[in-house]
């Protein structure tokens, strides 16, 4: 006779464009059985394929060490599932993946049902479950990493739009008459301005109009959005002046999404929300003397809190939804 | 014994800045008894109350002297709409009814429930149901008019947002480093190049670059966006480039909208709509160059087909919703 299960858990995992990560998730959110490997470096499908199926057959295994049985597979990809096919279109950190059903080879490998979702998505479940937007029911969550992700989730569910495809505010443009095109082709998208890639772009940019900065001396190709935050915590005028800008574009996002969506929350994430202190007081401003004031008041800019495990704990959300 | 009812029967009212309109509509669409008078021209919420009451007197009695009952009434306004409150903000163009709770004050008065909604809210309603959108689940209905309105369609529901401000397309930011300031106090909304308002402004900041357009005739204070329009068709060079120019920004906005929502179109009403054939090619365009392939390929921008019953239509879809 099995015992009861007081709680569910699912397997959720995370494929990045540097790292696989994946974890056994209960329906309190505790993550158990964290795993981590490098994303393979390849351009076949089938090594990615295999290297999933790797990381859930071992989260498979830990949890039978403990007489957990795991409930369902929830996978997250930087990528757009669409959806009715559930073929991934735009992951360019993981392109052996692109145009293929990745949810469906690992169906046949596993021999049971996976959910797929976009990780920016995830990450928007994930802060809306466990982190800075608990409580509330629309929010739309930013990941400033490499790129400029975003999920969009309205009153409580995911939007996904009539492809698959909604919540790519990082390609919305805030300067549609500037120079900087987008790896994506446009002019003036957000990612643009608000990526960790963007920052460092803007930095050099700005080194002429700034020869005392500390930062003249990181030598060509070493300079990183990092060294840039830290020198604006240590005062460094260029580095200030750059997390003013970024946070100026981030605030016309912002009023943009005010503007359109009225949601509770803008919830920032990603690597770059380390420096939230830096550009949010900027954000904020901007986002307040753009935006209609009712919903202007009503939407609060957070720092996200579920940090790296966020697309994690929305994969799970997802799969525990249909447990 | 009464006769059993074929088809429902209620009465929806488009309370507009310049008329009052008011009609008995059926569940096949189907408009009967439209009556059209000037909206009093009042600071007082009382005496807009009293016009809007004798609108819904006037259909009650119409339909009464063929035997038919309304079952409900719907009223749309040209403002925001609190949800919880029903309080209506943001009404510059019927100032009497700002901070009012305008559906309240007829509920007394006719003893019956009435529903409030949005103006173009309920255009992108009547739209979905009777228009360009037949068939379509997920729609941004832009109306372009004196200002630009905007309702948000996703999956059959309006989208109201966390307190019913949602759907302000018209002032998000296409160029938000312009010179322009909207009324709204923002830079570079939507609405400064995309409204009739628009059309005149920059057709005549573009005076002096055409000394040979036959609009330098026209006297100061008198050029209408119309007369704009009736230019182009006869082939003048400036009004062809304004209507380029406002195409290219409705295009950006578009590509916002389509890579934030992905819906399966975006539908053109308002007075401004009679030119759609010199502005979409530009929108399309430029909605083209820079949304993402997948959801743009997906996303048509067609001309609105109910004109100005829209809104009627789109109060009455909500109406008969609730019968």
């Amino acid at each position: 006779m099995t015992q009861p299960l007081t709680t569910e858990l699912v397997c959720a995992v995370d494929l990045g464009g540097t790292n696989l990560r994946a974890a056994n998730i209960d329906s309190s959110g505790c993550i158990h059985e964290h795993v981590k490997f490098p994303t393979p470096d390849t351009d076949k499908a089938e090594d990615i394929v295999d290297a999933v199926v790797a990381a859930v057959a071992h989260c498979e295994t830990e949890a039978a060490k403990r007489a957990a049985r795991i409930e369902a597979v929830s996978v997250v990809v930087p990528g757009s599932v669409q959806a009715e096919s559930r073929v991934i279109v735009n992951a360019p950190n993981v392109p052996a993946i692109v145009d293929f059903e990745l949810a469906e080879a690992m169906e046949a490998k596993l021999q049971r049902q996976v959910l797929l979702e976009n990780d920016a998505n995830a990450a928007a479940l994930g802060e809306m479950w466990q982190g800075a937007a608990r409580g509330s029911r629309t929010i739309v969550c930013l990941t400033l990493g490499t790129g400029v992700g975003s999920g969009i989730v309205l009153d409580g569910n995911l939007w996904h739009g009539a492809d698959g495809t909604a919540g790519e505010i990082g390609h919305t443009s805030v300067n549609p008459f500037g120079h900087v095109r987008c790896k994506c082709g446009n002019i003036g998208c957000l990612e643009v301005y608000a990526s960790a890639t963007a920052i460092v772009r803007m930095t050099r940019e700005a080194f002429s109009n700034h020869p005392a900065s500390q930062l003249n001396s990181v030598a060509e190709g070493d300079l990183t959005a990092r060294q840039v935050a830290d020198a604006a915590t240590m005062g460094d005028e260029l580095a200030l002046e750059i997390f003013r800008k970024m946070g100026t574009y981030l605030g016309i996002a912002a009023a943009n999404i005010v503007n359109t969506l009225n949601p509770e929350m803008i919830v920032i994430g990603g690597g770059v929300s380390a420096a939230f202190d830096l550009f949010a007081p900027a954000a904020q401003a901007e986002m307040l003397r753009r935006a209609f004031p009712v919903p202007a008041a009503r939407c609060q800019i957070v720092r996200a809190e579920c940090g790296d495990d966020a697309g994690l704990l929305g994969a799970a959300w997802l799969a525990l939804a249909r447990v």
